[in-house]
């Protein structure tokens, strides 16, 4: 096997030369940088990322905590720290959490001992102190979808309850007078925000609350379903939903044909996130966009900024959830 | 920071009863371990991963290359890939080539300068002599999705060709005389076996063949509703088509029902695949559920008995695909 004394000799270089080249060091010259690829190239080198961690301490990895790639969210949040990763010639480590404590920890444990000294955590199973003790650890750590207090320019956010409280308002304005609410059975906070949006819509316009109008599922398509029959089952006189995503909206369309009620005729929905899912659906889903891509990317740059001072903080972002108006909301004359 | 010594000396054990813990070896009692763990957590100590890599050189961490985590079929190999690691105590690495060669040699080569010794690899644009020089270098590597001849043993694939050959059967039998495909437009192998498929099934029951009843587009939801568009231009005959994927079939569906063309009564369509979207869609899609999660959890463990004596080499099985009736396709009288 090769080592990069070889690589240094058939280059004609200094071994401190080869190792500026593998760690991208700023000061080597183009030209050199590709007599040594080549040399690199020719004898089959495998530099030991390992030994070069050690060296180096800041490995070229960032570490991601997700919930599920399953879930689109989740995948276009992957992709997008993997964009700004390829753009700073880094690759990615990915922890997935299930929205368990137990595992949220070991995902972020595992990424630290691998040296990852950025990293971008989706948790929702984590206390408040436990995630603390983390970033107070890790100056490279940044939190995503959730915000904690006295961490907040660490912390990427969206105003889960501005969403709601605009999809409801949409379909009160559209005269809608029994408008129900599809949640989560997850005991998070997007849950708890979400429907705070609804219940505060509806008060602002002196709607009354209906128990058996708001009802919890799975956070998925068979969610959406369950939850839509048991809406139906409960309430006669319902002509529109708002839900807590794209998916379980997706669920309830399909309830809803089944029973030949249709949408947006007979009955407007509104999901959340705007996930690919909700231009496939027909009709076409309206939905409040959760610009997932765009906090991803501020994301891992932030990080990235945290611990690289070569690298720019990127401009502090509010980012706002927004009405993506397709077809399944119609008036009510 | 805490050491290693500071470790073995709380729970009063040898440095190398710790190291044995950190590194999962048999050995030791679980009481032992216990009395270890405790201590590391009690003094916060990180184990430095890249440390004990280079010290035990097999690494905990199993490498995965797949196209694009974003695509449904990609989530769900990564899903499953993931599960065997969790299994056996391990974490995945993931790499992403976007079907383009150079993105594939750089995620197999960052995965392998991070010494994973197990591989799950998905290549489409790198050709067979590159792969095979990387197979005889790495000997945890396994291909999915693509066979290499004089490697059968570590590649798992699916028979596409007859996946689409079951589809188009299925349409014929059901009386359609006039059968379109819609294609991708990657110039990968899955593209051309499942067209190959639909010919031979046309070729099997005397069916001509109509140039403007195949059409290729992006294998996503947009290629889809544009291929289906192109179709219902060229041909006005059409009752039926065969899918290259269940988002293509997604789109024209769309397509369809835009034009007043109802599915199944009017129009059958097949899809491939088996996603979570062939549920959602309305109609359920009928398709080719590609069992994508039972195949990379083989090649998961196929990859780790090759480096591994201690785990079973899983037995070799032929992967099928299979129709999946669901209510996208109807007789016609």
């Amino acid at each position: 096997m090769s080592t990069i004394h070889n690589v240094a000799k058939l280059a004609n270089v200094s071994v401190a030369t080869v190792s500026r080249v593998l760690n991208n060091h700023p000061s080597v010259s183009p030209k050199t940088r590709l007599v040594v690829q080549n040399a690199i190239e020719q004898l089959g080198y495998q530099p030991n990322a390992n030994a070069q961690a050690l060296a180096i301490q800041n490995t070229d990895t960032i570490g991601v905590v997700v919930t599920d790639v399953t879930d689109a969210f989740f995948a276009i949040l992957v992709k997008a720290v993997d964009k700004v990763a390829e753009q700073h010639r880094k690759t990615i480590l990915i922890g997935i959490g299930y929205h368990q404590a137990e595992k949220e920890r070991e995902a972020i444990n595992t990424l630290l001992r691998k040296r990852c000294s950025c990293l971008v955590v989706h948790s929702k199973a984590l206390s408040d102190e436990e995630l603390i003790s983390y970033l107070n650890k890790v100056k490279g750590m940044v939190i995503i979808n959730r915000v904690i207090k006295g961490y907040e320019n660490r912390c990427v956010s969206l105003d889960n309850q501005k969403g709601t409280y605009l999809a409801t308002e949409m379909l009160i304005r559209c005269g809608h007078k029994r408008i129900a609410y599809i949640g989560s059975n997850h005991t998070i906070s997007d849950e708890t925000e979400r429907k705070t949006g609804y219940l505060e819509a509806l008060k602002t316009y002196a709607y009354p609350i209906v128990e058996h109008a708001i009802t919890h599922n799975a956070p998925d398509f068979e969610g959406g379903e369950q939850a839509m029959i048991d809406l139906l089952s409960y309430n006669k006189d319902l002509t529109a939903v708002v839900a807590y995503n794209d998916s379980m909206a997706a669920g309830a369309i399909s309830v809803l044909n089944e029973n030949n009620i249709i949408v947006p005729n007979q009955f407007s929905i509104i999901g959340f996130d705007d996930m690919p899912i909700a231009r496939y659906l027909i009709p076409k889903l309206t939905t409040v966009r959760y610009p997932i891509d765009l906090m991803a990317t501020y994301a891992a740059n932030l990080a990235l900024s945290l611990v690289d001072e070569t690298i720019d903080t990127p401009l502090a972002i509010q980012f706002n959830p927004t009405l993506v108006r397709r077809f399944s909301v119609e008036s009510i004359n």
